[in-house]
């Protein structure tokens, strides 16, 4: 060992000392790093050293050369992605982690790490309403943790593709096809990437707010029936990353049931946690999830107070996923696996080893308590409400899709006219490409100063000149729109008013330089 | 937030301080958890509480419930498995990162993470000696972390595979084949299992010390196209887990040459960190590696001084890695990724979100320096050969397979005779099934008291009954063996003596009661 314990309660200290001062000055620090591509390379040598270095020094080297090269997350005022949560009690739950450095893949690796893993993940379930038979206290379903959305997509899809082949024997892998739509998260391919598989991807419109409908489902299977292909995997969303869509799991439930051997997937990684609040429940569709969904994964990461990575998995059918992924060499098993009276993860998840991220999981919903996490949600909500008031009496900004819980989705449009308003909310504009969003014809605006212009305009401004604030683009079918993600736990109504208005700011110089 | 700045204060010393105590008291800890599956269900209630808790009653709870069912992986006296890195240094690093809580996904949304990871690995790259092809600076090649070896090795097959599907038109996933050996570690089956795949794993045994040889596998592969089968990625290793085999490189390059468009990936999850020495780069085949790997992965977490999860996977070609897992949709670009000014680790790597990793390996070699890592390996490799001269003196003790580096395979035998001795010392024996081990024929030795049978009578009095050491067990061609892997950074050479004691005490124990 390098450094003793002495040496390591000293630089302890010194550590939280110093995250308390980075949280303290947090926000008088730009939220989006200020330093060019390379800018690391010119601090710090091109070969470690050959002797060891004092611990001071490299804790300076970490303010010095690291800390201005971050983009803080934490920062009130960032709304990028979506949010990602750090609570000081998620960090000291990662602290003990740390020092216990424990692969746990197997129960004896660590009884406490799968034991903590079984019962907080039944937690969760309860949190967000999730039947029974998702938790593993019913021994047939269960949930465990992942590191992400995507790899929590991806095991789904490995068991959904064993199952599906077990029941079709013959079926070649090159005629599985993996359904999502047009709005799905880049999992979705992601995982038809990784596999090798097949995607379609269903175009869904602002007719239906870019949700999926059971009809375009059921045209969707037929229509790769058809070609000779097998659907063996729905990944649906509860809010989609772009505008924070509800895929009508109310009409897709029924295709399902047409279709027993299709696993679907409910992809919930952003907005799931909303499920902990029982009045959003209804509109997030939990009955269908609960009635009909063979997996099921949200994010704690996210919205949810618990510090990256930390992705909840839950499976109806716990065994589709350890067939899948059961490997069990001599050198892995133990007297308890042999007796099947303990759960091993390693056959839950695809690596071998795995951290012990129960904990911080465990630690957040301790301190705050089911209430106090319904809480935070609700803030969220409540002051992305405030952010959409303001648009909507904007004469330059318009929703660009329904806001959804935390996130609303705009643009800039030529100024607030009757006119303008009739031809930008037309289903048809919105859905069509970059260059038929033009409302020259109608409007009598130049097509160098279409919606899409003005936005692209606007968002260049934001993201070329304003470190106090951090926004992220997306696409819906061609329009060009920002996104404004809020939930972060240090965010208040002060800091989305003054996003507000700094945008507003911005959309005024840029009607200015367009002269419109 | 829950708690403020100043509470974060407060339980961050107390949570420092707890992990000193943890670190004082270690050694007089059992090694493995005594606890009986599902204690923890009894000390925590069912669902999570309404209203949130003390954050003291909470730590307090981590004492009380959760570090009795902790098995001690720092502990000095594990030597199961593999070890598992934990220094302090990782630590503080890991407490900075968790209190950045950042995903790291492109350049931009923490450029120091993506930065600091492109030069860590260069670093590592040269540590171990690597050849430049592999390093970032180069630009052809690269290196990113992984989670885990078994991650490493299945993002180098999606690779492989896509790379061997684009070039070979018309092949079905179907015809594809992973080559592996019946050592090389359940990443391979696992990597098939995921992405559907067949497998083959080439018996080795012990005329070969468990390694590969060139003609093995020019036969397998020549067996395999002749049934129609197209081999695209071979996993040879050096350090096998079960007894540290080094596979004959020197001949697979020539095989490999043969067939340009099979992807061969070293994978050294365990050993490889011992490339840091110079001395052993010769044994461990280094420049085969140079000339001939496509990819190669090695684990910081294990031997190599960095906390859990370390994994590091470098390639020759890094196109034919982000070919293969790039998905840009509109929200996840930036002005710098299409610049292409950048590394955007997210195509290097199965999910979306990434850990800041690269901090905690910045730290342990900068606070060991090159040469302070070269003397924890050698250390490791000291106390090995202490046990292995105890082994080679004890009568009843044989080592079952070539010590290698700092892991000795062994197993127990019916007392030192010349007679046995020559008996199990004989291929032919070793790797015949369990049932053809016994030496009952020429050794006038009851089938009941054949080394299988005394070594897993051994296995049962060490793993029911001691908590003061923690061993595995493996399988090596039928012979059931214990391994001692050492390398623990808190474990010094009366430690292995103890841990010798304990073995031989226990064997002294069986052979009393089984009356040989």
């Amino acid at each position: 060992m390098s450094m003793d314990i002495e040496e390591f309660r000293k630089a302890g200290y010194a550590a939280i000392d110093q995250i308390c001062d980075y949280f303290y000055s947090l926000e008088e620090k730009p939220v989006v790093a200020q330093v060019e591509p390379g800018y690391l390379a010119k601090l710090i040598p091109q070969a470690p050293p050959q002797e060891g270095e004092k611990f001071e020094d490299i804790a300076a080297d970490y303010q010095r050369c690291i800390v201005p090269g971050l983009t803080h997350w934490s920062h009130p005022s960032f709304f990028a992605y979506f949010p990602t949560a750090c609570t000081f009690e998620g960090i000291i739950a990662d602290l003990y982690t740390s020092a216990v450095s424990n692969p746990g893949f197997n129960w004896i690796c660590s009884p406490a790490c799968t034991e903590l893993e079984v019962i907080v993940m039944d937690w969760a379930a309860q949190l967000f309403g999730l039947d029974a038979a998702f938790m593993n206290s019913g021994r047939a379903g269960g949930g465990c943790l992942q590191t992400t959305a995507s790899e929590s997509a991806l095991i789904a899809a490995v068991a959904a593709r064993n199952t599906f082949m077990d029941a079709h024997q013959g079926v070649r892998l090159e005629d599985l096809v993996i359904i999502c739509t047009t709005q799905t998260h880049s999992l979705a391919l992601k995982a038809g990437r990784v596999l090798g598989l097949a995607v379609r991807a269903i175009e869904v419109g602002p007719e239906d707010a870019y949700a999926l409908r059971g009809s375009q489902l059921r045209k969707a299977i037929a229509e790769e029936t058809g070609k000779g292909r097998r659907p063996f995997f729905i990944i649906a969303t509860i809010g989609t990353t772009s505008s924070g869509a509800v895929d009508n799991l109310s009409e897709i439930r029924e295709v399902v049931r047409e279709h027993p051997d299709i696993w679907l997937h409910v992809d919930a990684a952003w907005a799931g946690v909303a499920l902990s609040c029982p009045e959003l429940r209804a509109q997030l569709l939990l009955d269908e999830v609960n009635a009909v969904a063979y997996s099921f994964c949200t994010n704690f990461h996210k919205w949810g107070l618990v510090n990256f990575d930390c992705s909840t998995l839950w499976v109806r059918d716990r065994l589709a996923l350890t067939r899948a992924l059961d490997v069990t060499p001599e050198f892995l098993r133990t007297k308890e696996g042999d007796a099947g009276t303990v759960t091993d993860f390693r056959n839950w998840h695809l690596a071998l080893g795995r951290r012990f991220r129960s904990l911080k999981l465990w630690f957040v919903l301790r301190s705050f308590g089911v209430e106090g996490f319904r809480a935070h949600i609700r803030k969220g909500i409540a002051q992305n409400n405030v952010f959409v008031n303001l648009v909507e009496k904007s004469p330059y900004l318009r929703l660009a899709a329904p806001p959804s819980l935390a996130l609303t989705v705009f643009r800039m449009v030529p100024g607030w006219t009757e006119e303008a308003k009739s031809v930008v909310e037309e289903p048809s504009v919105s859905s069509a490409a970059d260059k038929a969003v033009t409302i020259a014809a109608s409007g009598g605006v130049a097509e160098s100063k279409t919606p899409n212009v003005l936005t692209r305009a606007l968002w260049e401004r934001l993201e070329r000149r304003r470190g106090d604030l951090y926004l992220t683009q997306t696409l819906l079918n061609g329009v060009f729109c920002l996104r404004i993600a809020i939930g972060a736990s240090r965010t208040q109504e002060e800091h989305v008013r003054r996003a507000f208005a700094i945008i507003e700011e911005e959309a005024t110089a840029v009607a200015k330089e367009l002269d419109i």
